[in-house]
């Protein structure tokens, strides 16, 4: 979560409106992809130069561009002059350490999400942020890298199944959205199983490796809940259709996704529940522990330091000793007595059931 | 709760209004059973094909179509284009991990409740989906399994006593959701019995088993508050009576729901305290127990432990010792010196009040 | 707090609406009395049969019904059958396990409160339900006991002191609440002690005991606030006076006991703070205790597990030794370097101030 | 915190509007004193009799009686019934238990208000309580304690300095609340001294005395807390300037007031967050000492008892032993090889870092 | 955090409007700068005398007033008179103790801020009061010291570059304000680095000193937040537009601002939950370290007390012993029994893990 604060600053003192990259550069060369589709028609084009876009701003069209890898900032600048973004806006989509956000300019929605996904062989979940400017009739988004998350709506839009070909852009908006919602499962699962394991390897056999595994799941769940609490208050605004951007029909769906991402708050809450039980677990565990070693010992040395001082009180060299060390049964006597205070012992603690 | 999540994802990336049967399934073959009634009329029949529904839907009587299975989606789809259910409902109703919900389509609210029971033979919550969809002249509810909680209704609207059989649709559905949160004191008072026994058996000689125990309790109360705090929400709106389709006089009713819901909110927070407190009580226990522990050892070791130096100073081999070691007395004299040594060590723990 | 829970469920799967006694039977035989009484007009009678009632129900003077024992249904039965009251409120009459509330049927408020004392002789909290239905020109009063809560009321309305007489049923409602709500600062008080005592108790010697009287102190204040909590917004809708049926002049009034339960809220508060704060406390002093016990044995043991050593190297049946041991002053040698072993450990324990 | 309780349990079972003076008499007669002022006029009087203030009720100047103590139920009565003051306020006014609130009566409004000082020799918070009705044309205000915290303001209206002779009734209310509000940074910063000393020393040397300190600094913080929170609204809901007694210009000045307790509460807050810190120190502290006396005795044990045991061997009175008793370095061998064993414990503990 | 408290109640008894400085001296002598401008027009000056400002009140540019230095109390006394500033306004900006608040006088805002810096090698934050009163056509600021967070503003209003000098006094105010909330960025940052560092610590090798770490970081922490949440309640107040004073168009960049208030609020809140975590992980590692130190106790102590139990039977001087103390293998017999009961308890231990 530190992360959010470094990039943040490397901004601070620049005057307002200036698109500075902050982040990560995550791709070779940007690419832009670009859609235009309406109930009868679809385009699909790989854009070169930036101001191909230009063109498809006063189509009454749906177009969807989408634009992986921010550090070029001219696309960006251009990108927003052409479709009247205002400069801030511009700011925060080049700006990659932002929280999720929904501000309406009038006549366009922009939308801050993160998106969160497993890379391939990597243990720790990937954070990135995907700006949405949703207009009239465009739907620019910007992602950090080109991972295939939309792919599954570009597939719809190809394949002019289901509603959204006859759909106007919030419909487009609201899937991506919930494609990326849809991502948040996969690593509620992954977290879950986690949380899992390790909640097993406590109540079994706890060692102290333990405790920093439960520090950086909570510090997960600390970075998970700061992706998807602000979520949730873009996806309810979206849903109550206060922007006459989002119709009726959409608001439908909205609402759907709403109610995923809080089915992902509370499990996410209910591992931060469990969780902080875990420590209690680990701590009462090592005090569990400690009490057996201690066990152990005051059971040995309750048993044989009386003993020791019996054995050594017949090693004194005092010429009349009681009962006099020339006596027959002298050592049968005295290993009697050990072995009768030994079996007294034993018996006291097994009473107490330390044994 | 992993099971809420891992339902959930199965759906990530499909289009959505997709109905999919998310969960187990739970019977052989999906059965409906239909009610058709009014203040002097009742019909009652077990449905083989879905179509046999359709003429109800145009009934000005109230018609209560239970659907026990929600494996074969071709049903759920079909029932959902007669009676007009939106696809995204439908997509819910097929999906057994949501959470409670109530949600105004203007034409028919939409319900989804956790119905919570203990299965025979086994010691663990239950809990199973339903559905319902209250539209003018029509209830349908789906259910994962055929279990029995809706026969006392089905009870009353065969006998035709009370008010049911006069009553709109609405009350019916009042009557389902009563019949549902009724099953949770069950629920309730199995899981008080238990967090009873846990706080005894603690107070009593505590072990690290009742951790284990406390770690799933807890558990079990996560489960239960995740199906209870958003019913209270669905309750609380039915009574406020928003919808058109809920009548003044059901709202009573619901209201009536609503309190219980309240009751057993307050009762598992009062549970969710005590089992709080039952972790303290443990490690404290475990603490008091070391201490125990620790004095046997502390009071054997410090009487034996200087003994066992006194006889070693006579084991000594010097031929000059003192007092001399001919000296008759010397034996009596060190044991006197001993058995004074112990007296003063076991008074001065009588005084610490160790013994 | 199961008691809540366990009377509940009895009531399980009945048809709404059903009147059935859940509770204990605390008196034997259901006792009625009424007053009837206007500005210049009193008259005070018990009643046999509850057809006797019936005539006051159009009386325009305030009608104050009493009923003592909830378990003969059929009273409650016939008393709301006369007076207009809803079936559903009669089941609420009959069933002790609610909590507080007001509901507002129109012609009449129905309010539940938590009557709460001490039973001579007994040391825990009793807690009994009252029932209260306000209307235009009557109050009917349900108790499961006949405890003497109300005498204070009835002593004010004989005499015809103060407002009690001139006004409408609204102030008779408020007098009842207000002697109720009184109660609750005696118990406050009663517990309250018992707080300060165990707090001492601890402060001095804490032993496993306490852990379970603090234990059950909370069990005790979560009762309290179950009982309080709810109470308070039923005092601040009435304080309102959203209903026709309270007057501006009672709503004053109202807004007096309103004071009282805040007052008492924060009381119970307070008590929860302390009584959770008491556990660190045991646990800090068990603590203490801990490192005291091992103190002792330290100190004895490192004092003497040397010395022991020393006398055991003399003890070598060595022929040939250093000193020889034949040499006078020997034995005096090891004798005084013990005691300067001893010595130094001693200056050394003083220095790290175990001592 | 028990006192509250305490004192309002005296009044249970009163009926409501009856003056009881509940609380301690602080001062042996009580006193009263009479401003009566406006632009260009001052009286200042100090009043034998009560009745002596009935001319002043109808004077359109600007009238401030204080009556420093509550025990002459009389004089509350007769001042009550002259400036038409609700029984029910009379009765507040005589109960020193209460929290602070405002009530607006239409023709005035009644505040209560907690008065905290530290008398001069005395180690803990003095509370007391202050009501004002502040009507029209007049203010009254009643102390249980003839205390300077108001002669500031004395001061002021003598003087005719600032606003105060030329405001009406709402600004000298202001005025009086504000020096109460005063004396509670006063408060404030001795409390923090208290808490800063505390901390200090448990960072030092904490003993088990340090924990009832915090235990009764907590308890301190309660009662400043319940003195404080309520002040909040009472002031919030002035400043808001709903009371048409309350002009805009005052509700100027009482935002400023309301500021004070906002930072007087964040103040106790941040003190109630470093309480509770200073447990876990305290615990661990603890902790920390158990470990160093512990790892003493281990050093101590670890190292003399395996050499006890070796020196015990040679102790062993057989005939035929090896290396032979008679061997002339024999003794120096076994203390070498004793030498060696603690070396090499020493060693190992140096390499743990225990050392 | 106690600097806040120690501050206000320096001024407690006097006065409301009697503007006194309370706070530190920070600068010898107090600086006055003023920048006028428009779109075309600047004028830069460095201010003697403070009646030099008299002349831009009514000029229709914006005119910026920055006073370093609070302690000329004649300086705002002036300077407010001329500007029509309330005198209560006037003591609020001599007042350094203060928190962050906005105050709409309708002709002006008056916003109260806290600017946190690193001093040049120093490690503590330095937190310092600056207020800002906005108006029609002047902003003026009040600075403790000269500090040069306000440079970068300074210079955009110098080169004319971006909206500023077309821009009316909010947007200056914005400027401000972002300049300050900026450098929270750099603290936040500064302060997780810490939080970083002490966790490493914490995991490597915890010592008493972390204790201390953690309690300061916590403090640290405390002060941020009183610093930063009302800072939030300031800008959203902003934002909304209450006031005539901002313009729609600056309230967009308030905006901003406001989501940069909150992301520092979430990062703080990170750092709570962060180091709440590490006390857990504190005391849980030493309760790990006492177990092995106990371990190391037990396994020499169980192995070693039997021996010397063993050999010290053979140390006594009965005449008659079994084995016959002449045996040839008498020797070797008991070493060999020795060795096994060692074996023994090594196996023992391995099979526990303890080794």
């Amino acid at each position: 979560m530190f992360r959010f604060t470094k990039r943040m600053h490397e901004q601070a003192g620049l005057p307002p409106g200036t698109t500075v990259h902050i982040g990560e550069r995550k791709v070779e060369k940007v690419r832009i992809s670009l859609f235009d589709y309406a109930a009868g028609h679809l385009e699909e084009r790989v854009i070169d130069k930036v101001e191909e876009c230009y063109p498809y701003r006063d189509k009454p069209t749906v177009t969807w561009i989408n634009v992986d890898g921010l550090h070029d900032v001219e696309i960006i600048e251009k990108l927003g002059e052409c479709f009247g973004i205002h400069p801030i806006v511009r700011e925060d989509i080049a700006n990659t350490g932002l929280r999720p956000k929904l501000h309406d300019y009038g006549d366009y929605l922009f939308i801050i999400l993160k998106m969160l996904y497993f890379e391939k062989g990597r243990h720790e979940v990937t954070v990135e942020q995907v700006s949405l400017v949703v207009g009239k009739n465009f739907v620019i988004s910007f992602q950090e890298d080109g991972e295939d998350v939309f792919d599954a709506v570009r597939a719809r839009i190809r394949s002019g199944a289901g509603r959204i070909r006859k759909s106007p852009t919030d419909y487009l908006a609201y899937a991506l959205i919930d494609a990326i919602v849809d991502g948040y499962f996969i690593v509620c699962e992954r977290v879950g199983e986690e949380v899992e394991l390790v909640q097993e390897r406590l109540l079994g056999s706890p060692d102290p490796e333990s405790l920093h595994t439960i520090q950086s799941l909570r510090g997960e769940l600390i970075d998970l809940r700061r992706s998807v609490w602000p979520l949730r208050e873009v996806v309810a605004s979206l849903e109550r259709g206060e922007s006459p951007l989002i119709h009726k029909e959409t608001a439908i769906f909205m609402r759907h996704v709403y109610d995923h991402t809080i089915e992902i708050i509370e499990t996410i809450e209910s591992f931060r529940d469990l969780v902080a039980g875990m420590i209690d677990i680990y701590l009462s565990s090592i005090s569990v522990r400690l009490n057996e070693v201690m066990k152990v010992l005051t059971i040995i040395a309750t048993i044989f330091i009386p003993l020791t001082f019996i054995v050594g009180i017949y090693g004194m060299n005092f010429h009349a000793m009681w009962p006099h060390l020339g006596w027959r049964y002298g050592f049968a006597a005295v290993m009697g007595v050990c072995a009768a205070v030994a079996v007294a012992m034993l018996v006291n603690f097994r009473r107490r059931s330390w044994l």
